[in-house]
């Protein structure tokens, strides 16, 4: 197919690296989240801001990879991935060449690692903890990856990476949620060997509902409140 | 009513504390995600330890309180409550006169604070994150009353108390997961201000079906995989 004007192709091998994500990261993550949320239908629910991202997600100093907040990005590099092991979770290459890839967008993601690379996805993971198991899980906020990158294997890759190191550390699952409409989310999960869990709904306080809780100074009580 | 043999009667106010759980806690945490696990039909998903509890729940040293797994325990007391500053999330009276309970297993769940003190109940919850927001939050991964204490006003006096505490430091929301057929915790939550989020399912991937991505040494691919 032809390339878009300004597009950068992708004509055949490309090395993809998932790697831990950086403060110098955050520009483009800022960007992800936004064309996340546009996916999800959820704009009105967009109020990451990079100030907020850099504090959150990269406090000094920051706590090791997957013992709290953990951000991941993928990166595609025209040329071999050389690992780095304090920063390199996983790195694959692919060859594009049966079905060549056009980014229209590869130039405002070229990664802040430099070398020809862009950016095309993230991830924002951080541990949770299992009663029945009394063991530590993963669980996987967000993984994402811009539209052109779809479809190649990129998100398998990623979702394997994470998994796998979470079954390296010693932790019992891996959890995240789809939306129930997302029937192609759904079937590649399954495809996986994840289970999606019919029963459980998210019960989510919020906003003003969640202040009012605020300095929560409640008076004796008669036994008789409703739970 | 009359109390069954052996039970012990709480016939006017009792003094209940929600505070920060200790390893001494640790027997009577396990006991207690037991009685969960049989209310919600899920035995054979059971399998924690109080060796796991310990080590997991109270490393040494335990990170500060809402930053990490956090353990709560709501005790019972005959006498008012003297809030410690370093253990007291909440404390409120409760006066049973009306109706009066009786708690069959209260010698078995003396509390290790001693004082005629009985543990009644827990919450287990730990930071996660929205990206959307761009701040942590809090999941409650587990808020459990025994069944003799139930519909007291107990439950809400603990949920009130974490979700106050996680506004005070500045979380964006509370959250937590609720089966779809427990229409009186449905209530109850809706009638607290929160939100049940109808379209989001949770993904699990745990056991054999996890173990198999560890050591995940992947080929090079051709870009057709699935996803």
């Amino acid at each position: 197919m032809a390339a878009p004007a300004n597009s950068t192709t992708f004509p055949g091998d490309v090395w993809a690296e998932l790697r831990l994500a950086d403060a110098r990261d955050v520009p483009h993550i800022h960007s992800l989240i936004h064309q996340m949320a546009e996916f999800e239908l959820l704009t009105d629910l967009f109020a990451a801001t990079e100030e907020l991202l850099t504090s959150t997600l990269f406090p000094s100093p920051t706590p090791p990879p997957f013992t709290s907040f953990t951000a991941l990005i993928l990166d595609l590099s025209p040329s071999p991935v050389v690992p780095d092991s304090t920063s390199t979770i996983a790195s694959r290459r692919f060859d594009l060449s049966a079905s060549p890839l056009a980014d229209p967008e590869a130039a405002a993601f070229a990664s802040p690692r430099g070398g020809g690379r862009v950016t095309a996805g993230f991830v924002i993971c951080f541990p949770n903890y299992s009663t029945f198991l009394s063991k530590p899980g993963l669980y996987v906020e967000d993984i994402f990856v811009r539209a052109p990158w779809r479809r190649r294997g990129l998100g398998r890759m990623m979702l394997s990476a994470v998994a796998g190191r979470a079954a390296e550390i010693g932790m019992g699952r891996v959890e995240w949620c789809v939306l129930d409409w997302n029937k192609n989310a759904i079937d590649f999960y399954e495809g996986m060997g994840a289970d999606v869990l019919p029963q459980w709904r998210i019960c989510r306080l919020t906003g003003a509902a969640l202040d009012k809780y605020k300095g929560n100074q409640e008076e004796a009580a008669d036994g008789k409140a409703a739970a």
